[in-house]
């Protein structure tokens, strides 16, 4: 809850745009003739600009990662624990980009935008996204706000491989590079969770073809699943012990019926589903899945991560979670690993935490501790 | 394939059916007038019946679990890899009974069966089933089969749980059980991946609450979405990657374009998602699941584990897998260490392989010989 006497929070914060009326040309070879990005900005930009860093968001997140939006929120932005005064990314001392990714569906231009050749929605038809389409559109962006390069460029899960691909793509630009819970690629189990949420929501015939806006219907159903199972692969299977067991929300388990009873869990995955299924657009689901499903660090490496690391510049913190079990901390450490080899400044560490891959959005002290004395080393740099 | 020259083999085998007509009272306090259960059996009983083995099945399973029901069958039994002459459970010493358990739809009294006292299908009307159900019903079969006393009662998964279940129940009745791959009870995680399963069946339109067939439909992609979701939590992380990799079956990721773009293991998971929703029927699925969930054998005694199996009289086997994270093998030692608690005789063995919870099914040769050792064991007994 917003409070006026809260010191540690960036506190009122108000989103922008920002037009591109160039456009871009996508890594499919598409063109989009212009979009535009949604973003915040917390702290202030030096003289110099050399303060500035850049978030990016993971999955289901958006722009807005800190502070509230007016006095009635309930909730804070996404990474409150972590962007703040006097937090692991301190805004008394760094101006916080964090921006709504190309495709998504809080603002910036994705599939519920107005396709400007066609005068329709975008729809299903929006172009695929790679993970570079969306740093090349975050570096339009700094150019925007006068940023030469980024103090670091943070991330967690699919933000991390923003951050990786930043590294290689913008070396110049780009002076630390925060990984957090993520991978060089995809596991055939992580492919695999994702192809059976894009089914789940594909087959929900008010889906229709990903043309559900035309026919007035939300794929609610096939959204719910398919954040049920981001939900549970998120987190630790001891977590879902310690925050539901086995208790009972309604029914009595002895009598041996079926009718009402329900796990506190059942109840509580409905709830999450049936929540996300209001706020998250279908066809974005299935474009940010595909990116991540598509990502792979070194392809264009000759698949060898030790040569596309020698491209970066920038000094690197990479963390992963005890319990993570999504993006465990063995993938981490191939990151780690290929960093070395490239003969790049790394620090490493692994976090033991309970809450799987959920951790890294989190307070957890020795995280926050990490994290603050990287930063503070950003700022010195 | 099956060939007549295969000495490994039971070979031909013929379904039989045993009918009860006087009825059941279920756990949960309903009575089935009448029930029917579809069996196999392999080997041949011996003069005194000391030598019948029990063999109960997992989520999806049935009653064929070995041999080949015709010339041309290219697959055998789900248990093909331990059940026969000279394997694990070697037909040339053992009487196996394997039967279709109540509520399922492979031929004994289920969902798909009509109910005598409304002279329609059961459909989501058949009632909820607990293990002690399953337990009970094969107590008759066993009566009716002239067996006093089971040898082993074996299974792995749920067929575990209903072993364990049958030497609380009928402690004089069972003087080994073979628990494999189980657990005491299920945990919020097990829970909320059958959550996923059940909404994905029950949110398919065509599910018509569970009256499809009043319908001529048949929740495809719901069954197709459940099936997926057991498929990847069935095979460990390492399984996975060594069957798929991130290997593409179309198109090229390099060209950057999603359309024609497609990973082995989508094309695998949508084929086995398909498969099974031509051949499993969607209530007995929900049926089994529940019955999975609501699984807990020390709930009527005060939640104890000890106190539970100090009714068992039986000597046990239990074995886990090292990669199985769905029943982890620390789920297996707290089944052990309340037998040992018990004072109860127990072995355990935890085998190396990489299959994850699927190994069971497999012939990898550790968890063979270790079970034909105590196989050889109980022969001697």
């Amino acid at each position: 809850m917003y409070s006026a006497d809260t010191k540690d929070s960036v506190g009122l914060v108000t989103p922008q745009r920002a037009e591109f009326p160039e456009g871009l040309t996508l890594a499919c070879g598409r063109r989009l003739p212009k979009f535009e990005l949604v973003y915040e900005t917390y702290g202030e930009l030096n003289a110099d600009a050399s303060n500035a860093v850049l978030v990016c968001h993971a999955l289901s997140g958006h722009h807005h990662a800190a502070g509230y939006h007016n006095e009635t929120d309930r909730k804070p932005g996404w990474w409150e624990s972590c962007i703040g005064p006097g937090k692991a990314i301190d805004t008394n001392h760094f101006f916080v980009v964090s921006l709504n990714n190309l495709g998504g569906c809080h603002g910036s231009t994705g599939p519920l935008s107005v396709d400007p050749d066609s005068g329709e929605e975008y729809g299903p038809d929006f172009p695929p996204l790679r993970a570079r389409d969306w740093v090349h559109s975050q570096a339009m962006l700094a150019d925007r706000l006068g940023i030469p390069s980024w103090a670091a460029v943070i991330g967690g899960s699919l933000g991390g491989m923003q951050a990786m691909r930043w590294a290689l793509e913008y070396p110049d630009r780009v002076r630390h590079c925060v990984v957090i819970a993520a991978a060089l690629k995809l596991s055939a189990q992580n492919i695999a969770f994702n192809e059976i949420a894009r089914q789940a929501i594909t087959s929900d015939p008010a889906f229709h073809g990903g043309r559900y806006r035309q026919h007035q219907a939300v794929p609610r159903d096939g959204l719910a699943i398919a954040r049920m199972v981001g939900h549970i692969t998120y987190l630790s299977d001891d977590a879902m012990a310690d925050r539901f067991g086995r208790d009972l929300r309604s029914g009595n388990l002895a009598l041996g019926s079926d009718e009402g009873v329900e796990f506190q869990v059942q109840s509580y995955l409905r709830h999450q589903g049936s929540t996300f299924s209001e706020s998250f657009d279908a066809n974005t689901y299935i474009l940010m899945t595909r990116a991540l499903d598509y990502f792979d660090l070194a392809r264009e490496y000759g698949d060898d991560p030790v040569a596309a690391f020698a491209e970066a510049s920038a000094s690197f913190l990479v963390m992963s979670f005890s319990t993570d079990w999504r993006f465990s901390p063995s993938r981490s450490r191939e990151i780690v690993d290929a960093l070395l080899a490239a003969g790049k400044s790394v620090s490493y560490a692994e976090i033991q935490a309970d809450q799987g891959h959920d951790a890294f959005l989190l307070p957890i002290p020795r995280y926050v501790e990490v994290f603050s004395a990287y930063m503070q080393r950003v700022r010195g740099a």
